[in-house]
């Protein structure tokens, strides 16, 4: 299973151009979006979710990382890092930095191989995804071990707002075993309470809660939470412990 | 065959989720993504939408629907519904009401059944999902026969509007069948008639017809029907017959 | 492989309904959507975005391209036409023009075939889809040889935007490699020069590059070229060369 986990939207020609070049080079595997709307060209809110969603998938998956805003240039090299059994395969600019020190150790490769027609802005179809499909088709990427290195020093959960969805619902970069039931949470100058369903606070008030892939999320009863609490992509929250 | 209607949204991680799921417990199943956007927690819009859809997939389909705001409390119940060798399964609050009571006889299993890690608000994927999957695999989903119940005694149709696309066009939840061609359809201060194709009413004038899953349907021939008529979901119709 | 690509909207049943379809009459065959989001009934986009996006697939594929604002009229004829062994399957209005025109030499196939139930308003669904199925399995869709008849006369390259990506960076119908690098574009008040990559041109400044599919595309570095530029879908654009 090849996952797609980019910045390239929904919409526009992007994830389909990627599936295509999947498809020809690995007719066999199957392709699984995971996720587009990576805050758009954000590595710091992409490390986060990465590392929350990564959880779900069995040993053996390839995941195809590209949210990459300095495309084309030579800060970015283009790395191949496996855990477990898993590949991860995406730019080296720190989007795959949370995943690989929460693995603690982890196998690193640089891509050295290159497409014979490389477009300047688009690595991800013409790089990325042709070396997954070698990964697919049981073969090494030309390349050479690297050793990891953190890139940013980013702290090992993100007291910000990485994530909003379709619910209006803010997801933050903090994993829920890491707060007391009982913590509450800053944000601008709402104070918000730990509940377990939607249901179990009155309309209109928020809440946090451990979301499904394990991090603390806020959310209003029957509304919108970024708009109830006006808060977008970036808003830093502290909270007590 | 697994198809799924939901109003999970396409962007966001929770369809890719959901996906992996599937193609982990049932690798062979082909999983279509029907609808991801069912007005958000509308069960009631749901509920028709999906008795309109559900009429063009063949026998054996396997319907995973979730429109869950209740997710996490007493009030969702897993079944799993049988209707002339399809499948349909999902929380039991009202959102297969309306397939059901047109299918007149159905069977139903409330599904007894929990995962070992069951997450407090994302049951599409922990629970319905590999019910799904059991199902694909042939096997009954631990639970037992219960009676259909009727939930909200919602109408038969709903002159109400339940969707609306990205042309602007706004659906209904009554079945055309059921309307004249007469028909008059009040909408506000708008008095709508019937035309069969947009090119036979001139620019900018709104008008109702049989959408491609046998809905009533209002547009506007060169235009956005829910601006110009300032219409969202949930707005009532009325219909002289 | 089956390739979508039309107006239909990622969201909504519109695409999952053509999956169905597809997958019950060429239940082996891959689907993959290209493109759901050309910009809405916009036939003349349409062309120039399919031109250049069907260059990166193989030969052999067939593309279902739908964008159709007069469907259920007589205006719509349903074509198949045959280029280096690809199909592409839409209405006869113009969508294929500037494929045909670049192929300079096309087979085309008026289709006859009608299926027993056809919609007013989603012969994608009803009358396409069937067609293409009929061509990934080998059987040729009754109807009758055509000659291919340019529809608009619309110009080589296009010099409009013709899509707005999520990024905000417009795509224009100019082919890349029909300007010198020195060419500088106007578009409203501004003069936007040539760049190879975001990072060499300073933060909110505009330039133009050859995006990874041939065109010619704007963009503003570290921000969103639709806004600082104040533009949209059909605003003119034009070259010094």
């Amino acid at each position: 299973m090849i996952v797609l986990f980019t910045d390239f939207g929904v919409e526009g020609p992007y994830l389909g151009q990627v599936k295509a070049v999947l498809h020809r080079l690995a007719p066999r595997e199957r392709v699984i979006n995971l996720m587009a709307d990576v805050p758009p060209q954000n590595v710091k809110a992409g490390a986060y979710l990465l590392a929350a969603f990564m959880r779900d998938f069995p040993k053996g998956t390839i995941f195809f990382c590209v949210v990459d805003p300095d495309v084309g240039t030579f800060a970015d090299r283009p790395v191949a890092m496996q855990l477990d059994g898993s590949w991860f395969v995406g730019p080296d600019n720190g989007l795959l930095d949370i995943v690989a020190r929460r693995a603690g150790k982890v196998k690193c490769r640089g891509i050295t191989w290159r497409p014979k027609k490389l477009s300047a802005t688009f690595h991800g179809r013409d790089l990325h995804a042709p070396v997954c499909a070698m990964l697919a088709n049981g073969k090494q990427p030309p390349g050479r071990v690297v050793k990891w290195k953190d890139q940013h020093g980013w702290p090992d959960d993100l007291a910000e707002i990485i994530y909003i969805d379709r619910f209006g619902n803010c997801m933050t970069g903090i994993r829920a075993g890491k707060l007391k039931r009982s913590a509450v949470l800053k944000l601008g100058r709402h104070r918000i309470r730990n509940a377990q369903t939607f249901s179990s606070v009155r309309p209109g008030q928020a809440f946090w809660y451990e979301n499904s892939s394990g991090l603390v999320e806020i959310a209003v009863n029957q509304g919108r939470a970024c708009y109830e609490l006006r808060v977008s992509v970036g808003h830093t929250v502290s909270a007590s412990r």
